[in-house]
């Protein structure tokens, strides 16, 4: 692995899936999912296409793909409906698009890219889905988002007021993400999420706030978080990764194991991915699973689930 | 100034003052209101209250204030309504709460008040005013929100799609915030606003962000910013300043002027107060002027609003 080698990876959520969820039909479903995503993000790094393109391009995949929460298959509100959030961070420029509570935009990761260059950064609600409509973002109904499973698993939910992290449940989990290096070295990060099943309708977690989900910074390294989003949030996660790499000397693995025991000290659990500006790449995580994947230079994407399984890191 | 000392200090908002703000009466009315926050906060102080509290009612007194852009008094947004946003910190617990785009809690503050402790951080628009009304939080109109200053400024604005800094109109400024220590060495932040002039509704800056706008950590420092909000989230300045003290080694004063020449660098400036864990507290700012102050152990509020002014920062 040089330093001009592009590289990628993606994440599909984090946390303990039910065993159900491991069989070998489920686990084949998920690695097919995050390999497709891995392929989509590697067209574009292959061609000479940007980390934030391809970050982009990767993260639209898993939103597309109805297992994962993010986008169609998104964990549904208390309410019933889908509120999707997502952020990315153009590592090159610093800066950054954020998109939170869309109920229309069928890629909600391109609706938050069109903030990307634009004097504001962040926008919530109505708004965020009219701005991205007016940028030519694909609008859908409500229905395209609400799968069987979801819907199923609302019908269970609706009004107890139980509020389950997404991934403890059946068949889903908690967040999508990706993070990118370039040709020409330039870093993305890119996260997108449906929040937690049965949360109350306005809840944002750590997904796109920049610097807890999300960081990007080619002098320091690129950041994708996922797990228990308020915990994430309250440690400003992804900032704290970068800062100790760049200012606590960590490397990206100890920066990373420490910024999750902290999210560990305020109760919660999850994971990241993360490529720093020399093309390291790791995909640390402190909870039972994380859905994960690379892809480098030989194009083949190496996926895993559990702890157990070894995704052959790339070697710096 | 020793450890036990209880201390707070608030900021009005940072920017460009124009000619006739100025004037010794404006300047006055200003230093009333900063004043006036000082003395709220620090009567909790001086009777042993927590930081957490202590902040909460002098940002509470800045929202009540007319003249300052939060609560009553906020810059309008293009459609000509008040969208507020608010988040604090506790630095003891590392609780947070944070509410964005409230059209009808009085005080914003407050509201994000009632998350600290809750399952979820941050929530956004209608459900954010629902839940705050759920949990006592008084509810306003709209009307209540509109000065007739902002009014005849949108008046003015509308339409123009030209969007402003608050700060660089007239008797007017872009944020409010506060940071305290308590008796027992507790630190906390607190920072609301009205966003920009003219902007779009659903815009969000640092303000509400956790980690931008906003951090207290009991063993690092607590930390409220204003200014070119977009600048301040791009950065994760709060969190950033916190992270060149604990892990750079900075001084208080170093780490806020290293983390505002970032900001600098994306294209913003402004400024923040900080008090450290050792007690020390700085109000440092880049742009023409912060309206800033600081209370401590002899109950005399101190404050400023140029650089030419010297607030008398308590020795260390």
């Amino acid at each position: 692995m040089t330093a001009g080698d592009p590289l990628l990876a993606v994440h599909g959520g984090a946390g303990r899936l039910p065993r159900r969820a491991l069989s070998r039909k489920n686990r084949a479903a998920y690695e097919e999912g995050l390999a497709s995503a891995l392929k989509a993000g590697w067209r574009t790094l292959r061609r000479g296409g940007s980390a934030l393109k391809a970050v982009t391009e990767a993260v639209a995949v898993l939103e597309d793909h109805q297992l994962f929460n993010a986008g169609r298959g998104a964990a549904l509100c208390a309410d019933g409906t889908a509120e999707l959030s997502a952020s990315l961070m153009n590592g090159k420029s610093r800066e950054v698009g954020a998109m939170v509570g869309l109920r229309r935009a069928r890629n909600p990761i391109r609706a938050a890219g069109t903030l990307i260059g634009h004097a504001h950064g962040l926008l919530f609600g109505e708004e965020a889905d009219r701005y991205a409509a007016q940028h030519g973002i694909e609008q859908v109904p409500q229905d395209y988002f609400r799968t069987e499973h979801r819907w199923a698993q609302w019908q269970k939910r609706r009004g107890t007021g139980k509020i389950t992290l997404d991934h403890d449940e059946e068949n889903a989990h908690g967040t999508v993400g990706a993070v990118a290096r370039d040709r020409r070295g330039n870093l993305a990060a890119a996260t997108s999420t449906g929040g937690l099943v049965n949360q109350l309708p306005g809840r944002v977690g750590d997904t796109p706030v920049v610097g807890a989900g999300t960081w990007a910074d080619n002098g320091v390294c690129a950041v994708s978080a996922t797990g228990k989003g308020d915990a994430f949030a309250r440690v400003a996660f992804a900032r704290r990764v970068a800062d100790l790499i760049e200012l606590g000397g960590l490397s990206a693995q100890e920066a990373a194991e420490s910024a999750l025991e902290e999210v560990k000290n305020v109760g919660g659990e999850g994971g990241c991915i993360l490529i720093d500006r020399n093309g390291m790449c790791v995909l640390p995580f402190n909870s039972a699973h994380m859905l994960r994947g690379w892809i480098g230079r030989d194009g083949r994407p190496h996926v895993a689930i559990g702890p157990d399984q070894d995704v052959e890191l790339p070697a710096s």
